[in-house]
């Protein structure tokens, strides 16, 4: 079987991570970076895990998709805050039966890259994965890691995919092909109540599950997405706030990606993870009121830094 | 009519201002004072008002309730997190037919001292006011001033508080009496919202009603405050919401007492004005899950600032 020639559009944590760990094992991988792209071309990849530190002297460094060579498959890994920019930096990439995969969170990402290449092999990447990005090119990779990948395509082979599960496999990395419908939601369970709680609370995940109100709001924000998961065609046990939460009390203090955007004042992925989740949730019949009640108040911080920003 | 002689337990703005312009217009009033007690008896009491500024260099200044006179009625003006003080505050004060006003958030405090005194005359004293606390003996009155006054107990002739009214009316401060059913739900509907969450988002009510989803998160849980209130024999139209929205653009931009209770890692009034209000909607059948939401939140900011005190 050919190797495959991978992509990674927006080197930060996750990209870093996944791509990273990928040209350890032997794959060609091509990075684009942005901030970081003289820094790691210079020093290389820096990657700090709890399964063991590594560093990359060479890597397949860019500053633009358009000198970089097409990709078999293409990991999008930019903040949804930044979608806009994928009609321009994916074509370069593109040749017949690319896959695109992208490792964002949230809901309706998909169709939206969709509408803007109608016939391009598309796939969510669910990661599991506690992850930040330390400094240019220094990545602290510190709990889980699986990387889930469902195809959004349902008529096309997925052999590409497979391969792609067993490169990572090889890695060490957990991945599974699984089916679309519902895959972004069961992440959602994990991501709306904490993302979101550990801004307004302005703390992280450990200390919101061991106090009990917090704990307690965590519970019923978990419930009301799994009720609107389900009407999306998600089919998730209620009994998932329990396991979340005994999930999150073992994981590691943890800042999610939105908290560490909140905290360095750049924008929220409130969008993609809030506001379309309660839309498809509402096209559904149902409504999100305590999801809402967070999208209000992440839109209000934002807006409260973001012009302290510009000012 | 023979003259009132009042008693005000709990001198911080509320007792300051509604006591301090009584006793500016000649009526009888003491005072009882905790911290402020040693600055007071020596410099008298200050009050800055919109309506104008004024000084009492004499006031009857107390430090326990043992050495004050009884009084014909009583302003309770303590927060609600030391009202098991009454217990042992109340007894001096009280003669036969005494009234006590309680001039306090939320809901479900009359009920509880009326357990502790079974044949007390109790009234809700419900203020409509912008005031703070600057200093020891100082008091800044910012906006507004009405208070209303609900008899607790149906059974008893009111013509003590008719004439409360009418000294406070002497005074130039707007005052009527009003039934007790629905009377504290409807300061609820002000105070619920916007004590919270200037706690939550860490801002003034005018930064608030001026950010479009905080704003429309106000209306929401203004909705459902009126809802609960509604079923708990209020009688209050949708139409408040976008009253009360309108009232609070033209209000100065204000803390809330909430708010300044966190500014200064204060223990806050969540009991009453939240976990009580909550309660009683669940026994009369509505649920109020944005308010309990709000209420979890500011459970969790208190444990953490009130940890970070003691330690």
């Amino acid at each position: 079987m050919k190797e495959l020639r991978y992509g990674i559009i927006g080197t930060g944590a996750i990209g870093g991570y996944y791509g990273g760990m990928l040209a350890k094992a032997g794959k060609e991988v091509h990075f684009l970076f942005h901030s970081d792209y003289e820094f790691v071309k210079e020093h290389g990849l820096q990657v700090d895990s709890v399964k063991g530190n590594f560093h990359l002297e060479q890597v397949h460094a860019w500053h633009s998709t358009k000198d970089m060579p097409a990709c078999d498959v293409v990991f999008v890994c930019l903040k949804t805050t930044n979608n806009t920019l994928l009609k321009e930096l994916l074509p370069p990439l593109l040749k017949e039966n690319t896959w695109v995969v992208l490792i964002q969170n949230g809901i309706g990402v998909e169709a939206e890259v969709q509408e803007m290449f109608p016939k391009l092999h598309l796939a969510a990447g669910i990661a599991y994965v506690c992850i930040g990005k330390f400094g240019p090119g220094h990545i602290s990779h510190q709990d889980l890691g699986l990387l889930q990948l469902a195809p959004y395509d349902k008529g096309v082979g997925t052999a590409v995919l497979q391969q792609v599960v067993s490169d990572l496999h090889s890695t060490s990395i957990p991945s599974q092909l699984i089916g679309y419908q519902g895959a972004r939601w069961r992440k959602c369970v994990w991501n709306i109540p904490f993302n979101g709680l550990t801004v307004v609370l302005n703390t992280t995940t450990q200390v919101i599950v061991n106090n009990a109100p917090a704990c307690d709001l965590v519970r019923r924000i978990i419930y009301e997405v799994v009720e609107a998961a389900n009407h999306c065609g998600g089919n998730i046990p209620h009994s998932v706030a329990d396991d979340t939460v005994e999930m999150t009390k073992k994981m590691i203090p943890y800042s999610p990606s939105m908290k560490l955007d909140y905290d360095f004042h750049r924008p929220m992925e409130i969008q993609y993870l809030y506001t379309n989740a309660i839309a498809e949730a509402h096209q559904h019949g149902v409504e999100m009121p305590l999801t809402q009640m967070l999208e209000q108040e992440l839109r209000f911080i934002e807006a409260g830094y973001l012009k302290s920003v510009t000012r």
